[in-house]
């Protein structure tokens, strides 16, 4: 989150105008901004000119960098496919790794994705709520980035349901609740010590991940503690 | 959904121009597409021009209904409140049903929730991600809405927990968890079904929500396949 952060604000503190295309903090601002765009307003409604504003560049970049506003949201995607292949290949190297428990390497899997979607909270909503509303579009999100994810995992979730942990007819339905549960918004945890202040809201978000580990996860009970993300949610992790 | 969209497509076909108070589709118009414009842009981002475009009504209207756009976002929050009252009143029906078994009411309230937010799947955007922008309205979305239907729920929360059908450390982490499980974007078994074609797509929504129903609720095997929602996942939902 560090990095898209200061390539957001850098921008801002420069000289607007013309940039070349050797100056990649200006195409990266617009490609954040217009993610961020395309995620709320969807295609139709992304505006060029509100986007080069948010990423504080000339409006003619956008044509400079990305030729068309179609072209800008494939640029878009790539840049997700890219932020979301190490932690594809993390998944991949988790679910074959045979020296760990099927229960361990589901948990380890469960925290990746956690952490990737709370460092790119607007993933999700560019590529599932909107990334659908044309059919080109579903088609690219599919073969570039859901069907990859989804294949990394696939046989790791065939294992948990065959083992009884996971309890899905089938792993892609498994994979769609474990995508939507892990898209909690960033003020979640906030809310969420407002109606029980006894939750800790410095542990709350490792707290819910343990949550969802617990439910998805049907281990014996002296498994399911086994790598607590907020020390049994009790103490602060470190 | 039907009034909704009755409501919003009414307007267009309607002259345009001031409409007095008695006139309750314009205001109706105005507080869906307010509500769609804060839950996708924010307070700060929502331009009550816009919204009024969207409304198919005068701009002027806005402050003719509501005054300002602080007063149209509670409105909107309160049109929201009235929408769940009855989800509300049926789970906190289910909840003390004591003609059920725990299993049975845990798994009707996850499907009313689940009907819920199928009907209107803008509130948790404007609720959780949106309403959390700001302390004031954090305040109103946690007092109004969120404490009000955690409170429906919490006590058969808590009895799930104590009998081990869910696996969570405290009730409102839970109630996070299954909120956000429940939140697939209506596209989603849109999506799911081309990474898994075997997957019928008429009853994938069903199969996810029995999904959800499997993996939340540590159910025997027994009891885990009571009322299916899509027929375990092989017939059609009636």
């Amino acid at each position: 989150m560090t990095d898209t952060n200061n390539a957001a604000a850098a921008p801002a503190s420069r000289p607007r105008g013309r940039r070349s295309k050797d100056m990649p903090d200006g195409r990266q601002a617009l490609l954040i901004a217009a993610t961020e765009a395309f995620a709320n307003l969807g295609f139709d409604g992304a505006d060029l000119r509100s986007v080069a504003a948010a990423a504080g560049v000339a409006p003619n970049l956008v044509r400079v960098h990305f030729g068309n506003k179609a072209a800008l949201w494939e640029a878009c995607l790539d840049r997700i496919v890219t932020l979301a292949v190490p932690a594809m290949a993390e998944v991949h190297a988790i679910a074959h790794d045979a020296s760990r428990s099927l229960g361990d390497r589901l948990r380890a899997l469960i925290i990746r994705v956690a952490t990737f979607y709370a460092a790119y909270p607007e993933v999700r909503n560019f590529v599932v709520r909107r990334g659908a509303e044309s059919p080109e579009r579903a088609t690219l999100v599919t073969e570039r980035l859901l069907r990859p994810a989804y294949e990394t995992a696939r046989a790791l979730f065939q294992a948990g349901i065959e083992a009884g942990i996971i309890r899905s007819q089938h792993p892609a339905l498994f994979f769609a609740l474990l995508n939507a549960a892990l898209d909690q918004p960033p003020a979640f945890p906030m809310l969420l010590t407002r109606i029980a202040p006894e939750i800790d809201a410095e542990t709350a978000w490792a707290q819910l991940l343990d949550t969802t580990i617990a439910s998805l996860l049907h281990l014996p009970p002296a498994q399911a503690g086994g790598e607590s993300a907020a020390g049994d949610g009790r103490t602060p992790a470190p």
